[in-house]
């Protein structure tokens, strides 16, 4: 029997996973038919990106599961015309690398005080050599395959790194807190923060005033989680104050940034477009590959969407 | 017998380190007497950084040894009024340490092409994610305590990594390439060159416009080992042609630069003033206060400076 798989994605995604999808489907060695137009009835399996448009997925009977190509599924996990099971890209390797390089380097940059070189307008030759990364704590908020990723790589550079999840963790090398209760402590006096957190009714918001105060003075926020994670007015009051030293952020409550946010402008922000990871058409093939191949089989379809908590 | 050591060093140096040189002296048990005022026939050991003026060691009868405090001994090594043994500092534990930040960060920074996001006065949402660090080969020019330091940093966080040195050396999971005929290869295709070599005059323009038309065009280039490395003006034309795309440069011939030179105004150079590595006092005294304690016990001395090879 072969297998029918809808590709519900824009036209660069299809250009771009068109061969490597192929390519990794026919490596499990079922009898599969991939396209972007099949016949709603007999679509069983939904290769899906949000900005694909599609929000109904009443109309598709023989449906088995919804695969995501994307790692945040905020825009569809509360969606109730989908009741099929629901995953998300999740251990893609190049998803992972790029991220902890994103993270890395930024993380370096507001450690090393960089932007005073990159932009030097009078030409000063000042400044000291920083103090070593061993003395500036860094904390990453989430400690899913990317936070734990970015966790223990910048541990292994030399900062001393404190992770935060719901649920308890153990990582060797990282002080891990958790819950409501660990944040607090999670935050006080880091210098670096990075945000690694699903979009979620309970993370909205999880840095504000209060959690702001808690940091070193001149803390630098990484944010290349979700937008909503981030109390918008909170930082740009704290940026004002100095507070808050520098923020670098990927993610927005409305993306593209609307050319009036204020964050465009502000000297102390760097923005970048949603680009700190990119799941990778290679190695995310193999993850939609292995998931069909499971659904075919009977096996439990890996990085399954958890409604109730939201990811 | 109490061994007298001179600190040949200015005031700022002598109050950071008066401290933590005691320390680690008194830590050896020796009995030793350690001032920036010896006379001169009673001085057995010179704590030495060129920057204290101190160029003549003829008048020290009993002068057994030089100890730098600094890596680079191009401004020493050559003085014929110099004929007891010299050593560099090399393993001070937080002089590599911060050398492995500063490259690391800013190769990172090239990577990821932070530039056009620090500094985009007209607000565009645009970009890519980059390619992985796997895709984008790295050379360090110099494989010694700080380029190896450096090229396994570098390796561990993706980039494939090439290394070069005088003599042939081996280090797993770098490319080790070395002399003369290694060089070219050791170029060709590089998209990011960092230069770990010292001053020596073997070493004098090793990059020069034969060199920079070897790498992929707009490579990177990060200068934290001497100015004379780099012929300065065939790196302005390579700028300017775009065959080197940025270049980040911590030294020069002469420093602090001029102002009226080229490099501070260049859209393409970042300059950083002389800040990539710094001896850190607490860990750069253990080294100095084990040479004298090798010194007063007889064994041989660590670090000692090859005159022939000017390193
Ligand atoms: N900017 C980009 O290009 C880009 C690319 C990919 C992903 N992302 C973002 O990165 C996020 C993280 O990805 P991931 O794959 O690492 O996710 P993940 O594996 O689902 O991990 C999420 C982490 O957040 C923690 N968490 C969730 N709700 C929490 C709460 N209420 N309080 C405390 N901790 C909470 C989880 O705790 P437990 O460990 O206890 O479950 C877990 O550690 C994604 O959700 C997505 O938004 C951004
Ligand atoms: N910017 C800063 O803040 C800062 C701070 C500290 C040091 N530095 C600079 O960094 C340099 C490197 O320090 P280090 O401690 O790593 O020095 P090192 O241990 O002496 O190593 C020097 C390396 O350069 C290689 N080399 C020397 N001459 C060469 C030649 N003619 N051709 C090819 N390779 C050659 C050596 O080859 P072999 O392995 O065959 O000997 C060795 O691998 C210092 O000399 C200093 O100039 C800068």
């Amino acid at each position: 029997m072969t297998t029918t798989i809808l590709f519900a994605a824009p036209q660069d995604s299809w250009d771009a996973y068109r061969a490597p999808l192929t390519e990794a489907l026919d490596a499990t060695g079922i009898d599969y038919r991939l396209s972007r137009d099949i016949p709603a009835e007999e679509v069983e399996y939904i290769v899906y990106a949000p900005s694909s448009g599609l929000t109904d997925f009443t109309g598709f009977p023989k449906l088995k599961a919804v695969l995501s190509l994307w790692a945040g599924v905020e825009k569809i996990v509360g969606n109730d015309r989908l009741t099929v099971p629901l995953t998300r890209m999740v251990d893609d390797e190049g998803l992972t690398q790029g991220m902890v390089e994103y993270v890395t380097g930024h993380a370096l940059r507001h450690h090393l005080g960089m932007d005073a070189h990159i932009v030097n307008p009078d030409h000063r030759w000042e400044g000291k050599a920083p103090p070593l990364a061993r003395e500036r704590p860094v904390t990453v908020l989430g400690l899913g395959m990317l936070g734990r990723a970015c966790a223990r790589q910048l541990a292994q550079i030399g900062f001393p790194v404190t992770g935060w999840s719901r649920t308890p963790r153990e990582i060797e090398g990282i002080r891990c807190l958790s819950g409501t209760e660990g944040l607090a402590e999670a935050l006080s006096g880091a210098q670096i923060v990075v945000l690694l957190l699903p979009s979620t009714p309970q993370t909205e918001n999880t840095l504000g005033a209060e959690q702001f105060a808690l940091l070193a003075p001149g803390a630098a926020i990484i944010n290349p989680g979700r937008g909503p994670l981030i109390d918008d007015e909170a930082l740009l009051a704290a940026l004002d104050s100095g507070q808050v030293g520098q923020a670098t952020l990927d993610v927005f409550r409305v993306e593209p940034l609307p050319q009036d946010h204020p964050f465009w402008a502000h000297p102390r922000v760097t923005v970048t477009p949603h680009i700190a990871a990119e799941t990778r058409a290679d190695s995310a093939s193999r993850v939609i590959a292995e998931n069909v191949r499971r659904g075919v089989t009977g096996a439990p379809l890996l990085h399954l969407v958890d409604r109730g908590a939201g990811y």
